[in-house]
């Protein structure tokens, strides 16, 4: 690279590339790194009150969305860029990818610039057992998992590994994703059971998985189906318009939502009134909430994904950048000797040449 | 580099560092490249209401701002991040830094990541004399210009490019970066004056520019200072609490901004009545608003910066790439051959390492 003149050390921003990261994450392994994350996402969801909170910028099209997740606890600034487009997979893109970039708020710069579409699966997984470990009835063993697709196995990797589930049944409309599935965890330790059908997949489940991708409004699970002190773990229903659960199951269940504002438009809950009560989980977290009270109760857990997730995810990576060194310097930033001095910059740039 | 196994095409997004940037701009040459810019941004103007627009999403701090800018036409959406924290250049920072993304609404992949502090610097400029070709006197050679940081030398070889302009008289309140902005015009062709004070600077200039960086509510130009017919081209009063201009001049000019509810937090006008008149710049571009009207008129435009004018810088360096081949391929998007298989990608990174 043919660099002239030379930029200063205040240029360069960390890029973790997607080759990278899967290099991080196997080096610290998958469940290893999800349960860790995990343990970011909930220590930042203690400090719930010291965050900036906004939903998240949406520019929706026939064909999907495009979304800038921002926020900051005044130290730290982080925000995530990720799409969403549910006809992506038939043409052979991903439904979801992303980046996401940490920032030093007191002077603006980036400290770091990363894929996030393997690492939004490894924290959509990781704020699954957060709420779990405080929802879920002690002791379960069994999960079903409805939706084989991309989140799929991070999902049972991290209630595995945090939850101490040993039991996973899979269903998905596509068997081949069941077979895909079943396929990547079968050196897991987990027993893998591939089901015909929904109620196959539920049956001794203590815990639910819902995590499909159409973007409609889906009965994955009716009524019926949910059988007393059952946890279900709602992941798919995050968009307007895009819901798992039976509006039945809802109306019985204590709801577990991570921010308010943003799952009344993107959640399962979209489906209540408006002022239908919720509980936030960073409330349960920090004990100011009830989270499970009693074993016959149905928690459910409406997960959209929320910034601050995608912010602790990043905090992840990047104190993991010293010790784990798989990134590369971006010039990203010109940073000419005087600040003032831009164009003077660019003509030095130009003799150089 | 060593990526195992190799990322598909789908993988890569151009990225263009500081460096290409510079080198892409050297090569077009800056005053070149700023008039092309503007007609990208009269172009996007003009079809203003083909654009999804909202007013940016800060992030305040005592320090600064960082804030993201997205905007869509349906076919494209962009964004830029990008931080303003004024007591940077004392500590050796720049002021303004930025980055921006464009990307393809119907797959919602990005297609260029690109650094923006230069880009920035051009658009600002282009969008000046964008404005200043519909609202400043005709003939108008001569320019003053209060506040000679970063943007100075930009705004003058656009106005010398676009408008014509000869002569520009600099004044900063710091007399070495007048120096600076003097010397690195000294070799553009037009007549420069240093002036010792505001008063000398405007001296028979029909065109003031104001482009100063303090955050606070100052004033660059009060009411007697301004004569008829004269076009102010307001830069730096751009965000709350920041503006320039002393209220009586806006009392007796006809107001110009880009996107009305950002500019009533942001700009000058935030010193006025929320139902103050102020005209659309695009309304102008496309014919159906006045701009000027008459010889003795004061015209202002009182710029902010929108997210439509970075818009169309991304989609200009992007329009370029393909003949100037300076940018790198990062690995950024995860794109496994089977969509639904992240997993799996990860499982075979880790067998072949």
């Amino acid at each position: 690279m043919n660099i002239t003149p030379a930029p200063s050390d205040l240029a360069f921003v960390p890029f973790v590339s997607v080759d990278d990261m899967m290099k991080i994450i196997n080096k610290i392994g998958p469940a290893k790194a999800i349960a860790d994350i995990a343990d970011y996402i909930e220590s930042d969801f203690r400090r719930w009150e010291s965050f900036d909170k906004t939903p998240r910028v949406a520019a929706h099209s026939p064909e999907g969305v495009i979304e800038l997740m921002p926020t900051s606890d005044g130290e730290t600034y982080g925000f995530k860029y990720v799409n969403g487009h549910p006809a992506n997979m038939a043409r052979g893109f991903q439904t979801v990818t992303a980046f996401g970039v940490l920032s030093n708020v007191s002077n603006g710069y980036p400290v770091l610039l990363t894929e996030m579409t393997v690492l939004t699966a490894l924290r959509t997984a990781a704020t699954s057992v957060v709420a779990a470990r405080h929802l879920a009835p002690k002791g379960a063993k069994t999960m079903a998992m409805i939706g084989n697709g991309a989140q799929c196995e991070f999902q049972a990797l991290a209630f595995q590994k945090v939850l101490g589930i040993e039991n996973v049944r899979l269903y998905d409309i596509d068997s081949t994703a069941t077979d895909k599935a079943a396929k990547n965890l079968s050196s897991s330790g987990l027993n893998i059971t591939k089901c015909a059908d929904p109620h196959q997949a539920i049956a001794g489940a203590e815990i639910i998985t819902t995590c499909t991708a159409d973007k409609q409004y889906a009965t994955i699970l009716t009524d019926n189906m949910v059988g007393a002190g059952v946890h279900i773990n709602a992941i798919g229903g995050d968009c307007p318009g895009k819901t798992e659960l039976h509006r039945d199951i809802l109306s019985r269940s204590d709801i577990f939502v991570e921010y308010p504002p943003q799952t009344r438009i993107e959640g399962e809950i979209q489906q209540l009134a408006e002022d239908h009560p919720v509980t936030e989980l960073w409330q349960v977290i920090t004990g100011t909430a009830d989270g499970r009270t009693s074993k016959n109760q149905v928690t459910l857990f409406d997960s959209v994904g929320f910034a601050i997730e995608d912010f602790s995810a990043l905090r992840y990576i990047h104190d993991r950048l010293e010790d784990i060194d798989h990134y590369q310097e971006l010039d990203m930033i010109a940073d000419p000797d005087d600040p003032r001095d831009l164009f003077g910059m660019l003509a030095r740039a130009s003799k150089a040449a």
